[in-house]
């Protein structure tokens, strides 16, 4: 009987950098040869760049990089083994977004992705011209019908493969992480699989590039759609899965399937990703933060010292008048049962100089926000201080409830080179709190169990000037993942007041979200690339 | 003779607004109809949503809104006038950009643009399906020609519409400007007239949105591509153009055409027009500004005092050790010569608390930019402070050579809503100074002509740590606008190390460009959605 072993290589790229992710490439092929005899080996989509380029596409050596890239990569596997890798190409003037296909020291030929997203955050069409051509290459035997990425959330592609011959259809893939994304991908694999009854490949990446991560989940599903290999999700690594021919056609053995994750854990995994690769990739020592004895800054630390380990974190109680006993308690209390560099900092006397300097100017005018934002921005000029002297990054604390409605300090709390809870609401905030402790306890208790408040001012609780966050958070969603008006959210069950109170703070804090830091999108959603709202806005919430 | 009056509209529309714009649709035509007796009004490209809509254009209700608009102007303009406007609109699932055209209280016919440009600092595939068909509209015997923007900066569209028996071609657009745009696009309407014997008629828009801002420069072109007639740069009005019917069939008359620009004027225009759209759509009562005797900040009191008037700004000199004496002086002197309002908060005191502070943390180590960028983040938080507690917003001062090298602090000179000189290179912050004063005195001559100095340090000048501005923005143009590698630019006549230097500071301050203000675009390339690169980034500089 004959059978055919194919191997997934989920890697994690970096981009820009083609001479390494080649060593990449003709590294994991060797390994792939050698531990699992590998007939096939399958990359990810723009694995040569890395995903998403962006720009750099648009390098006068991109081209002759790439040339070399593959030109080596052609001399160091001269062997026994079709590889499949993207990258992108020029023809007659036009980009592509390519799969090439080597073969024993030869590039055979190569498939031009056809469907090229422009939504969400995706530009494709910025770079890219769409390919016209099926391509089914035989290899042995067995005809592989290759495609890449958008091209299976689309149905020409697909049946056009099917229809040209395929016995196995090939993906590859850079599909970006959203919560339930990997569930969705699972429906979308067997679906499409069993609309042609042909076995569909799947390779994603892994990995953290700006504010995409990567979840990989690679997988094999067969012609009535049943997943019967995957790889395990946030690991880097190689999965092989034999395919044997039957009357029927080529069929995929069972091998191993990663069992379906809880959403915490994944949830949790794609913040501790994004961080350690946003940090490693950029070559920093480690982060600091600033611990204020509350829920997103301890759930940020447990996020960083898992991330990049204890000893590459540092964090920073700035206590000020209004800052609570227990918040000093619980602050010190995790930082030690964590095992970071604490020190704790006061900001009254710095307070008080800027209160005197400004005095005059300020005179006969009531204390207001700007008294708070004062207070919020010597602590973020105190860790920007200590991120230049030690050279540690800024870890930005703030959740997406906050980056919504703008309740927070430009060039205070929202100082920082990256954000693990950017795109995190509050309500999600307190199930990964609770997560993370079941695991092994990270956050003192008492820190999920308060009411939460930003103690910018005597008695404060975030609930004095917003709405409580379950109602708050089921309002935003709707709005920003649901696209839904605020009259159809109030339709829906919702205060009136409450809704065209946060849909106006979400239209009016876009100047702040444009100057945030970047930080892991892990909604359909998120702030950034992924919704490009006008800063200077005439609209008016309504219908 | 028979004789046809159409009316140009450069109007500056606010995003978003759809109620207002169309107010200003109707009272315009109006206008139109009683001071020039206009046959056909024409209307910027989607201007009842005002351009770009962005992501506004997935709210739900938007086709409601903008079918309500299109049914209130039938109902105003019932009169013998047509009115060609733009706005998006769906058929059959499909969003296009849409020119409808009015006549006598009854909707005629739509066009939907065909070239949709995705590049630059354009998405509209991200929205938008591209048209698929001519459209020729016969109106008192003349048989228009109706096209849209990108429409004419390629030759299929034109040449079918020429062909179609098109008698004058109409384009409405939104096409923003940049250095050398106003130039570059009247070669472009004579050529595509030239090419296809046919007059053409250019409507643009005017006003800042965002980081865009339109120069209007509305035409007419004969078809022999002579202008004919022009309307104002920076400008809002109503341009007539009359065109006669003859043996060679419809010709437009001389009338008023704008003389040519200088380019410092062009530029200088642009950046009064950008920022005070900026603050007045926003509603932001004035600017303040940290002048601290320096050229960026003199020329951007002279820009926000042209855009707004003295009583809109003020001006904060915040001194510290190395702040020269002359520094002082010649803000003081420019602050009294435009008439703004005016103080001095020395920083000494708030610099010590800080140092006091951090003394522990950093004892042993020695002095480094720490120290620079904590003056600089103090005074940004005094800024921030009289912004929130005036009402002002916080104009930004630096430049585009600065921006590139990231030779600024973040939350320090960076803090602010809007920077007028973001994308103007230093050398051309030099000879704006220079046009400025040769209109009225508006910047202390010693201010041009001191060496550049951030006076961070005992001593310090710009060239000490950068080559000197001339070599830096000849550098940085070739390498960020003309796309040039680094050994491109060696082989151009550039020193090795200046060049390398440059470059890899480019690319290493993408991060912090990322959390700047947004300002006004005016080069082919400036940093914001026209310069996509990834923060985490592996590319080497080289070929």
């Amino acid at each position: 009987m004959q059978d055919l072993t194919l191997v997934m290589a989920q890697l994690d790229p970096l981009v820009g950098d083609i001479p390494g992710n080649t060593d990449l490439a003709i590294e994991t092929v060797r390994e792939a040869c050698i531990e699992h005899g590998a007939d096939i080996v399958v990359l990810p989509e723009l694995f040569l760049t890395g995903y998403p380029p962006e720009d750099l596409l648009f390098r006068p050596s991109m081209e002759k990089r790439l040339r070399e890239a593959r030109v080596r990569m052609a001399e160091k596997i001269a062997r026994d083994v079709l590889v499949i890798v993207g990258y992108p190409g020029r023809r007659e003037g036009k980009l592509y977004n390519l799969a090439g296909l080597l073969y024993n020291g030869e590039w055979q030929e190569e498939y031009a992705k056809q469907a090229l997203p422009n939504y969400q955050v995706f530009d494709e069409q910025r770079y890219f011209s769409p390919g016209q051509e099926t391509l089914v290459f035989k290899h042995k035997g067995v005809r592989l019908g290759i495609l890449i990425c958008e091209d299976i959330w689309e149905d020409a592609p697909v049946a056009q493969a099917r229809k040209a011959g395929a016995d196995i259809l090939i993906t590859l893939n850079a599909s970006p992480y959203h919560q339930d994304k990997p569930a969705e991908r699972l429906r979308l694999l067997a679906g499409r699989a069993e609309q042609v009854k042909c076995p569909l490949v799947y390779v994603n990446q892994i990995g953290g590039q700006d504010d995409l991560v990567f979840d990989g989940g690679s997988a094999v599903v067969d012609a009535k759609g049943q997943l019967k290999v995957q790889a395990p999700y946030w690991q880097v690594g190689l999965m092989p899965a034999q395919f044997i021919k039957t009357k029927k056609g080529w069929e995929p053995r069972a091998g191993e399937v990663e069992p379906e994750v809880d959403p915490e854990e994944s949830l949790y995994c794609a913040l501790v990703t994004g961080l350690r690769d946003y940090v490693n990739k950029s070559g920093f020592k480690g982060v600091v933060l600033g611990l204020s004895g509350g829920i997103d800054s301890a759930l940020s630390l447990a996020i960083a010292v898992d991330a990049l380990g204890p000893q590459r974190v540092q964090a920073v109680m700035m206590p000020y008048h209004y800052t609570s006993e227990i918040s000093k308690e619980d602050a010190a209390k995790q930082a030690k049962m964590l095992g970071v560099h604490y020190e704790v900092l006061p900001i009254a006397p710095i307070v008080e100089a800027f209160d005197d300097t400004l005095a005059e100017s300020f005179a006969g005018t009531p204390r207001d926000t700007t008294e708070e934002n004062l207070q919020s921005r010597v602590r973020g000029t105190l860790l920007m201080a200590i991120s230049n002297k030690k050279g540690v990054m800024v870890l930005t604390t703030g959740n997406k409830s906050e980056m919504a409605v703008g309740y927070a300090t430009l060039y205070g709390d929202m100082v920082g080179g990256y954000n693990a809870l950017k795109d995190v609401y509050k309500t999600w905030v307190y199930r990964l709190a609770k997560w993370r402790n079941t695991q092994e306890p990270a956050i003192p208790e008492r820190v999920i169990e308060r009411p939460p408040s930003a103690e910018l001012a005597a008695g404060q609780q975030d609930s004095d000037s917003l709405p409580p966050y379950d109602t708050l958070d089921a309002i935003l969603s709707r709005y920003i993942e649901g696209d839904m008006s605020a009259e159809a959210i109030i339709d829906a069950g919702f205060d009136r007041d409450d809704v065209y109170q946060v849909v106006k703070l979400v239209d009016r804090s876009e100047y702040k979200r444009r100057q945030a830091p970047i930080g892991v999108r892990v909604t359909p959603r998120g702030f950034g690339r992924d919704r490009r709202y006008p800063i200077v806005n005439g609209w008016q919430p309504g219908e």
